[in-house]
C-alpha cells in the first residue's frame, strides 16, 4: 500500500495524517478515510473539531497532574474525598482504571510514567519532586504505590520510597498475588510466590 | 470501560467522537485521544483540518465515479490510457489495487457495491445505469468485470451482462482460480474446480 496512487490529493493528505496514529497503518487509515468520506460533512467536523477543541481546552490539575478542563480536577476539588489518602500512579488511564472499581475514595498523584532508563526516563521527568512537596506541606497520612509490577515500576517504587523516608508519611503499596479468575497452576513463580508470602487470614 | 469516569468533559467528547469510526473500541480511542494530547496543537490541527478538507473537497468523477479533486479524474482526462476498455469495480480501493499491479491501461467504471438484498441494495442504489449509458454512447469496445467471486458479486456481474446485452459490447470477466502462492491442497473445491475448467495453453 506505500506506493498506493490516490486519485484525490485530499484524500492522500487525510490518509497521510491518520496514518501518523499509533497502531493505525496505511490500510486502515484509508478504510478510515473511506468512511468519514461516507458520512454527513457536520459529524466529520464534529470529530475534527472536538480533537482541536481537547488539545487546546485540557489542562493538568496542578496538585495531582490528572487530565481535567479547569485548573484542579474533579477528584482534588471533591472535599468528599479522603485527602489523607494519595494513590500514585503511571498515568491518566491508571485513574480511570482505579475509579471504575468504586473501592477507593482517596486522591491521585499521577507521575506521567515510571523511570526507565532505556527510554531516557528519569525522576526528573516525572512528577516525582511534586509528590514529595506535597506530602512536605503536611496532610497527607498515606501514599499508596499503585504502578505496574514491572522492573521499572519496582524501581520508580522503590525510589520514591527513598525519597519519602525523611518525612514521616505512611508508604504501601497495592497488593501482588493471583488475579481473579486466574489458573493456579497456569501463574508465574514469581506472582505465585509472593502470593504466598503475602498471604492474609482467611475471612478478613 | 463504558462506564468510566472522565475527569475531562473534553477529553470525553473527543474519544467519543473517535469511538465512533468503524473498528474502534472505547480503549484504542481513548489510546489515542491521550496520543494526540501529547502532540504539538499544529499536529492536532493539521489531522482535524486534512479530515475536514477531504470531505468539503473531495468529487467523484462524472465519468467513471471514482473518488478525485476535479470534475473528472486523473484517469479519465489521461489521453494515454486506453478509454476502448472499461474495467467495473465495486468501490475505490479496488481501482488501487488495480492500479497497483500496473498491468492495466484502461479506464474504470465504480458501481459503489454490489447488488444484497440482505443489505437492501439494488442495481438502482449502484452506477450500472450510467454505465449502460456510457456504452450506448459509444467508444467502448469491451467491458471488463472485476467484482469480487462472491454471490452478490456473481449477481451483479450477471445483472450487468444483461443490462449490457443490447449493446454490442464485448463482456469479460477477470481469471479466476489459485492465487499466486497458494498451496493446490488448501484450495477449495470451487475455486480448483474453475482453475481445472479454465485452463489456459502453457507458456501463453
Amino acid at each position: 500500500m506505500i506506493n498506493t496512487r490516490f486519485s484525490s490529493s485530499l484524500l492522500e493528505k487525510a490518509v497521510m495524517e491518520i496514518n501518523r496514529l499509533p497502531g493505525i497503518g496505511s490500510k486502515t487509515a484509508l478504510r478510515l478515510a473511506l468512511h468519514l468520506l461516507r458520512q454527513e460533512e457536520g459529524r466529520v467536523e464534529a470529530l475534527a473539531e472536538s480533537l482541536v477543541k481537547m488539545r487546546r481546552g485540557v489542562h493538568y490539575c496542578k496538585v495531582c497532574h490528572n487530565i481535567c478542563d479547569d485548573e484542579r480536577c474533579e477528584i482534588c476539588s471533591n472535599p468528599n474525598r479522603e485527602s489523607s489518602l494519595v494513590c500514585v500512579v503511571e498515568n491518566v488511564q491508571d485513574v480511570m482504571a482505579i475509579e471504575n472499581t468504586m473501592q477507593y475514595r482517596g486522591l491521585y498523584h499521577v507521575l506521567g510514567g515510571v523511570i526507565s532508563p532505556m527510554d531516557g526516563i528519569g525522576p526528573s521527568d516525572l512528577q516525582i519532586e511534586s509528590l514529595v512537596e506535597r506530602v512536605r506541606q503536611g496532610g497527607v497520612e498515606e501514599v499508596i504505590l499503585a504502578l505496574s509490577p514491572t522492573m521499572e515500576g519496582d524501581t520508580t517504587n522503590f525510589y520514591i520510597f527513598r525519597k519519602l523516608e525523611e518525612t514521616s508519611v505512611k508508604v504501601t503499596v497495592i497488593a501482588r498475588g493471583i488475579a481473579q479468575n486466574d489458573e493456579l497452576q497456569y501463574t508465574d513463580e514469581v506472582t505465585l510466590g509472593r502470593a504466598l508470602a503475602g498471604r492474609v487470614p482467611f475471612g478478613k
